[in-house]
């Protein structure tokens, strides 16, 4: 392989192209986001993520395996740039930077796309709008098997980075539809999808709900929980128990009750 | 009341100890420690924390309730003072303060301190490296109904201000011991509290096993999982199943999960 090209210079189009891209509107009109991290990188290699540049820099590194994630990145048709220490420092959105940054080509599902089950085990989650939620959330539903995460009405781009490095690059393997929340309630109702809503103010307890057979479990924003649409339109609402004080559980942490509660009754 | 002292200048001795107080040793040799935030501080006074200091800064804040808070704080023996904008910014470690930053002192609790119910339900956690998973921990503990969580072998000081903004100041509602493990566990026994602990490695799913009675839920570190010692020391290891990745749940996630199972078979 040819030696990949050096870039020392804070100034370099590159490295000041990879800073905008921490921002949604120059990553849309690229078309691509950035995956920072040893981890992240590996994961989307994994899942045949065509990574299009990616750029190290060796004073970083934290252990003994970066060469040979670079070279796998290359062999998949990645540009690869290698970075002064300096040069990396000001590319990294992270505050320990482990020396590696990918560009990955953003990507499009619709629910169409979908391919699910006989009983599909999906969650919806509407207007969630710190990146770090999201990307715990989606680390969740793939821990619980889910078959696919629906984003509605998104206040959080998929592509932020916080929400890649939250997701732990979990981004790359759980399917992901972004889309608004009425077309999704019809989808469901026409595939016979239950929706099911977690909401403090349910009176059945989600350890009471039969949470078998095809099933979207649906949780709200942070701030204003579910809206009006959701809570009229889902099959059942139902509350967590809560002993201690009232905000105790914030949304990542209600959907991983949930999520683990319909795992055990599923399986 | 008599106006509160007023401080611009960042070379104030007290803006420099506030800065100080990050640092464990500072914390440790005054025997106090920093709360931030309008959240944490009410909850400390809430539950009858006596706070030395109150530091506010109007320029700061995000609410109207700020002014009955700190009346609050006054009245209840706190020494209030009015920071400029700069001065705060600069104790304040936060990235996006509120105005409002206390200092409380310190306490410790010995296992005999506490006072249980017949059927104790507990959690203990090992050397858990992250304040931030440290935090949230404690927060899960308080949402389940925890009568108490034991700290072994920290490496995480209880104390530290991001314990303290991660449990969002439940720090001052659950009970919370500090202990090394070998007391802790010869302690369960003496109180026939059954000492259940998670692991990757388990046959048992923790679904399957019996978790109501006295009961010890056991948490391992991020890095390191469980020790040797209260691998061998547990009355029984349980697991939780994992559809996606190897490490898709960190211990924050596990141990939510695991309590809230117990509060299920509780109920």
């Amino acid at each position: 392989m040819v030696p990949a090209e050096k870039i020392s210079s804070l100034q370099n189009p590159r490295v000041k192209q990879l800073v905008k891209l921490r921002d949604r509107r120059p990553r849309d009109e690229a078309g691509v986001f950035l995956v920072e991290g040893y981890r992240e990188i590996r994961r989307a290699l994994e899942k045949g993520v065509r990574l299009t540049e990616l750029y190290y820099a060796p004073d970083w590194f934290l252990g003994e395996n970066e060469p040979a994630l670079i070279t796998q990145a290359r062999a998949a048709g990645a540009a690869a740039f290698e970075l002064s220490k300096e040069a990396f420092a000001k590319v990294a959105y992270r505050e320990r930077p482990d020396g590696l940054l990918a560009v990955a080509p953003q990507w499009r599902r619709t629910l169409e796309d979908l391919v699910l089950p006989a009983a599909p085990f999906l969650l919806v989650v509407e207007a969630i709008e710190k990146p770090g939620n999201l990307g715990t959330i989606l680390r969740s539903a793939d821990a619980a098997g889910c078959h696919a995460v629906i984003v509605c009405d998104p206040v959080t781009d998929i592509f932020n980075p916080n929400v890649v490095r939250a997701s732990t690059g979990v981004l790359f393997s759980v399917p992901l539809v972004v889309a608004e929340s009425e077309p999704v309630r019809n989808w469901l109702r026409s595939r016979g999808i239950r929706a099911v809503a977690t909401t403090p103010a349910a009176e059945t307890l989600y350890t009471a709900a039969d949470l078998r057979g095809p099933l979207a479990i649906v949780m709200g924003s942070e701030q204003y929980g579910l809206s009006d649409f959701w809570l009229k339109q889902c099959d059942l609402t139902v509350r967590i128990p809560m002993a201690g004080q009232a905000d105790s559980l914030n949304v990542a942490m209600a959907t991983i009750i949930t999520l683990f509660e319909a795992v055990r009754q599923r399986a």
